[in-house]
């Protein structure tokens, strides 16, 4: 197999049984990033190196025949067939097709011209393409904007520091994306909606629905004037490892991200963990020590290199690297401490570790979180259906799957795994 | 009289017209650092240097008998004796020692085994003594302590924390430094009463008097268990100028200085400003951003080489490098990180930079405010008198004075210099 060459000619006989859109090299193309979608998890680097070296139609050619892939160790590649192959399946594709085609889904690819470049800094890590509801050429206008996250329970407060800081900067032509939650994100994606600007909802699961349910009208309305996007396809559930992966690429999409709010453990520490691993710029709003709410952004404030404490729209800019006056005197460049409101101004340092609710966390219960992920308090599920759903090997998952039987934590049963009742 | 050589019986000779008791080389000593408190204004780094080097008697001595000091250069020497001679007055040292014995103040200098050696580290600015009621011996026990200030017109959370901060740390030892003010100050020495700690107020004015009169009674009660203590002799107004110097003490004094709320441009960030000056551990109280009171503590947080965002007792702890069990386990040695709860936590850096409001900009404001204090809305004063009370040099005082009846800030009369009434 290591001879295997692969012509364009010879990728579309071998894709032909995927029912792929031959029509020409730009739909083949496309069709091949979907399917790529459907066979990975968020964030797959195995997936990332062999489509950035090959394109997605060898990639896909070389996965469907068999042939071994020159960016992967031997044991790399036998792991990464183990977890795509289950999931290769042209009815499934066609499925997400279908709804993006019915729900006005459009399919971004990194060949796009509006493509967010800024997404690239991931790595192999960064997501194949993206999902999106919309004003798709929106996505080329989010260098700046400004990521405006916070807990789910927001408190009064919170509120309306998140309405006030999105109003005055999505009024000021600075998008503000967020993740379509309850709370902070919620309040600062309707406040840049009522100003008039731009605002983004990344989601954790496929575009073609709203999560929560209940902001199916919020997120109707972010597609009505700017875009809701994701990197899994129609169809996906959000799930936990989706929701940190999502949360990865907030960080990633925009120029600074700024907590509002967050307890101790929030999962927007996650958010704030990767915009420090990226390096991009870091905010949190103070708050009353008094409020758990606080508590969590204070963190942010104190550890793990210190995000910047923000207290006004302008600190923003200024962690943008834009004057305080931004548009009017035109977009500032980057970094450049002439334009800095105050010369005296201590700007963020770069961050240096990371939250340990953060990716550091997460790399290292990722694997446990995607199994369990796939499984069900309801419906029992045999290993290889928990694979193909988590996107991992099989064998992988039955080691781990006998690892969380013996701490309790997954079920087996005569109709297979399950996770136990919700009562934990 | 560049030859002047003095011995002790000289000195006694010298200075018998002042009355000091000469009974033995102590008594004389401490009088005359008495004749001293009396001729300076706190700060005055020219008497700092010459009483560093020459001890207080034969300094005074030589600048009774008109003999030059060496310390100084020609024109320092000139300046200095035109602050300070119009001072010299015998009955004023013994009003002074009078209303000390009166009132059971105590002087403690820098030769008593009490005196808090920490306060060196202000080098030729250093108080030349201090005017004590209450335990002098408590001065040696304050490192670690910690100074817990704000603004005076505190919100009910600066009031809450304040207390909460207070009583935990002096309830587990640690004593309590404040300026005795209303607001966050009067919040902490009472907090700090109530859990039976040590507490210090370091006053602006005479130690003998409560300032402000409505705190009276607290200052009685701080008083009888633990300190109340000034550079300034009794009988002293406290001035604006005096209020910037106490300042500076309270910062030299302790491990640490904690803001807990002040406005933008609040005087605690002029402690605030000393403490980083001195490579104390600065600390700040964040709280809600809608929050006028908290402006400025968010400042020292954002600016000037970051203060430490403290959110409890443990990150008080912290900042003074003890351990959060302190003093169960011991107090822990400074900077070592392994008495640290979290060693991810970041330390807060060294300052580099001093706020506005803080050391720089009252070294640039100093002599106005000076000459400002010595005027009066109700009575003019004559240029000499003026000086006399301001511990400047007459020419000096008539210089600002021309100045500052240029901007329309002071105004002449037929009785000489006054202020404007206070509608501005």
């Amino acid at each position: 197999m290591t001879g295997f060459d692969l012509s364009v000619g010879a990728a579309r006989t071998a894709l032909a049984p995927l029912g792929l859109d031959l029509a020409d090299d730009e739909a083949l193309h496309r069709h091949a990033v979907a399917v790529w979608c459907q066979l990975v998890e968020p964030g797959d680097s195995a997936a990332g190196r062999v489509v950035a070296s090959l394109g997605p139609v060898e990639a896909l050619a070389r996965l469907v025949a068999g042939a071994p892939f020159a960016e992967l160790t031997a044991r790399e590649d036998s792991d990464a067939r183990k977890r795509w192959m289950p999931r290769l399946s042209a009815r499934a594709v066609s499925d997400t097709l279908r709804i993006a085609a019915a729900r006005g889904v459009q399919l971004v690819t990194r060949h796009d011209p509006v493509w967010p470049q800024q997404l690239d800094d991931l790595g192999p890590h960064a997501p194949m393409c993206l999902w999106v509801r919309g004003d798709t050429a929106a996505l080329a206008r989010l260098d700046p904007s400004v990521a405006i996250v916070g807990a789910r329970a927001a408190s009064g407060y919170g509120d309306l520091v998140a309405r006030e800081l999105a109003a005055e900067l999505a009024g000021h032509g600075i998008p503000i994306v967020s993740g379509g939650a309850y709370g902070i994100d919620g309040a600062a994606h309707r406040a840049a909606l009522s100003a008039d600007g731009l605002t983004v909802a990344l989601l954790a699961g496929g575009a073609e629905r709203a999560y929560p349910a209940g902001h199916t009208q919020l997120i109707d309305h972010i597609a009505a004037t700017g875009v809701v996007a994701s990197e899994v396809p129609c169809g996906s559930a959000p799930t936990k490892w989706r929701f940190l992966q999502r949360n990865r690429m907030i960080a990633a999409l925009t120029t600074a991200t700024v907590v509002v709010e967050a307890g101790w453990r929030s999962g927007s520490l996650n958010t704030a963990g990767h915009a420090a691993d990226l390096g991009r710029a870091l905010g949190a709003v103070p708050g009353p020590i008094t409020s758990p709410g606080s508590a969590g952004t204070h963190r942010l404030i104190r550890e793990y290199g210190g995000a910047a404490c923000v207290t006004s729209a302008d600190d923003v800019r200024e962690l943008l690297g834009l004057s305080a006056s931004w548009p009017a005197g035109g977009p500032g460049p980057r970094g450049d401490d002439a334009v800095r409101a105050d010369p005296g101004v201590r700007t963020a340092p770069a961050a240096r570790s990371v939250p340990a609710a953060g990716a550091g966390a997460a790399a290292r219960t990722d694997d446990t979180t995607r199994v369990r992920d796939a499984l069900s308090t309801r419906v029992g599920r045999d290993a290889d259906d928990v694979a193909r759903r988590a996107g991992m090997a099989v064998d992988e998952v039955r080691a781990l799957l006998g690892l969380l039987r013996l701490e309790g934590s997954v079920l087996i049963g005569a109709d297979g795994w399950r996770l136990p009742s919700a009562h934990r």
